[in-house]
């Protein structure tokens, strides 16, 4: 059964997951420099974070090393170089998409590893393939995660056999994922609802990956937190793709859990965050609100901005169109 | 009873009222050229929102005029410049501060007037003040409402005790606001909750003023309406003072009522909103988050800004010595 919380309780199910470095590595091709990898991981530390996510474990034979921040790519030795033997109550995760990973060469024993979650991301006709690629990471130690994406483009039938699938898995924790930001919280309350069912049967953990397209990825998370979600994705500034995510500095004061300390996040967004803002584009913008709307994918939004166009009723048209 | 919706429905009772020049004149100092509010005019008029908030009513013996812009004024005669004889289904509302307003010289006869509605802003103490207004604006015509501010700050004693003059009152609506920016989705349930109890016993309609600090503004304002609220504030691009309000562009775009079309509002955002943003900052930032988790002013945040300051900690420890 799901936990309950009030307004000044706290859950101790609930796990906190940094993605910065992941979903904001898609907004500067996973560039961040060693510095501020190193302040992110001790503001995370400090702030009682549990989980940080580093990046992808991409397939070096799909993707050039030399096209991408190292953080595409997850090296043992890139992670190290930061965390060293990661001596904290902080654990690692990696993403690792189904179809883009060289899983069986590129995840090594847990035991010689400092990632302590391997996070897999699939689409609904991946599950098989992703269900795969968990018991491999499993049997190799690791906690697992299933992130199903774009489940706002799922049909009712479709998602109810998937999550059958991951019930019955070995998966650990599976992820609600708004991947284009077009949930409203009443949706994310019934399909919160939908995940817990599956998982209460196998004693799996649910969580929530949201997007900022419609001003709600917040909104979504603790509507999912409340009726019973345990993983909670944030990022610092709420950096992502597109519209970006739930920000990490509202989820933490919203949570009761003296382990978490907001304070903790001031300074590293002040001295890094400040010009990464300057620097890169993304959150809560009209383009990505109507690809929000019509549960599109934001990259029409991304070129809409990329080009310089600020013809929002052309785009409007445009997504009509493509619907 | 308040009404029952579903996402592909649409309540009959549902009223979209757009407080741009209102909320967003506290940005700017009431400074919008007559260009720019005729065509904000034209577009909501386009779009189908019901009413259009054009400013304060506010005393000229209170406010020297040369130093604001006439919306903070709303002379008669500055509203017809704009909109003359208003004959579209736009409503017009101007807003009364309990004190600051010459209502009994500045409140002419409805019938003499194009002005639909009287908003009358009031703190709990001036409750019985704010009816006598109210009292007034209804005399001459007006459809009213009571805007009861900063609730956030309120004991749920005084708020059941200051909503029940209200119902008794004959004001029309009664309006939840979140000043400060401070309420979750979950208390905003239960509020509409308790104004609703309020307001069945004598047939006024509730309605929510939401603030973006925490991000929720959207989320707050369909939550309200979810459970029942009919009278919903948004701005465009959420332009209003501090982290702003509810984004009138998501909630039309939220609404099922064919009437309502965000369209129309996409030609007047490129071409007046993008220039506004350029010349003046509202929108959520993390000063504005600490005042929203602290229930505080926005004041604070808002000099913050001005200042040029980014020592976000310091706020943080600033605003906890206020509490």
């Amino acid at each position: 059964m799901p936990q309950k919380g009030t307004l000044v309780l706290w859950r101790p199910d609930i796990k906190v997951l940094d993605c910065t470095l992941r979903d904001g590595g898609l907004v500067n091709n996973f560039c961040f420099t060693d510095e501020f990898v190193k302040a992110l991981y001790e503001a995370n530390v400090k702030a009682g974070v549990d989980y940080m996510e580093f990046g992808y474990k991409a397939s070096k034979k799909i993707f050039k090393v030399e096209e991408f921040g190292k953080w595409k790519f997850c090296d043992e030795e890139s992670i190290r170089e930061i965390v060293g033997e990661n001596q904290t109550d902080l654990k690692i995760a990696v993403m690792a998409d189904v179809g883009r990973t060289d899983y069986q060469t590129d995840i090594i024993d847990r035991k010689d590893s400092v990632v302590d979650m391997i996070r897999t991301a699939m689409y609904i006709h991946q599950i098989p393939s992703g269900i795969k690629m968990i018991e491999y990471a499993k049997d190799k130690g690791y906690e697992t995660s299933a992130n199903l994406m774009a489940v706002s483009k799922i049909h009712d039938q479709d998602l109810d056999n998937g999550l059958e699938l991951l019930a019955d898995s070995c998966v650990d924790v599976i992820y609600l994922v708004d991947s284009f930001g077009s949930f409203y919280p009443e949706q994310i309350e019934r399909l919160t609802d939908k995940y817990l069912n599956f998982a209460a049967k196998t004693g799996k953990k649910i969580g929530i990956h949201a997007h900022n397209n419609q001003n709600l990825a917040f909104a979504n998370t603790i509507t999912g937190l409340r009726y019973g979600i345990s993983f909670l994705d944030a990022t610092v500034c709420g950096m992502g793709r597109g519209a970006g995510n739930c920000f990490m500095e509202s989820m933490l004061a919203f949570l009761r859990n003296p382990r978490y300390d907001m304070a903790a996040l001031m300074d590293f967004i002040e001295k890094y965050m400040l010009q990464m803002k300057k620097e890169y584009t993304w959150g809560f913008d009209i383009p990505y609100l109507l690809t929000g709307i019509f549960n599109s994918h934001p990259s029409s939004a991304i070129n809409f901005i990329k080009e310089g166009r600020t013809d929002y009723s052309r785009l409007q048209q445009e997504l009509m169109d493509m619907d």
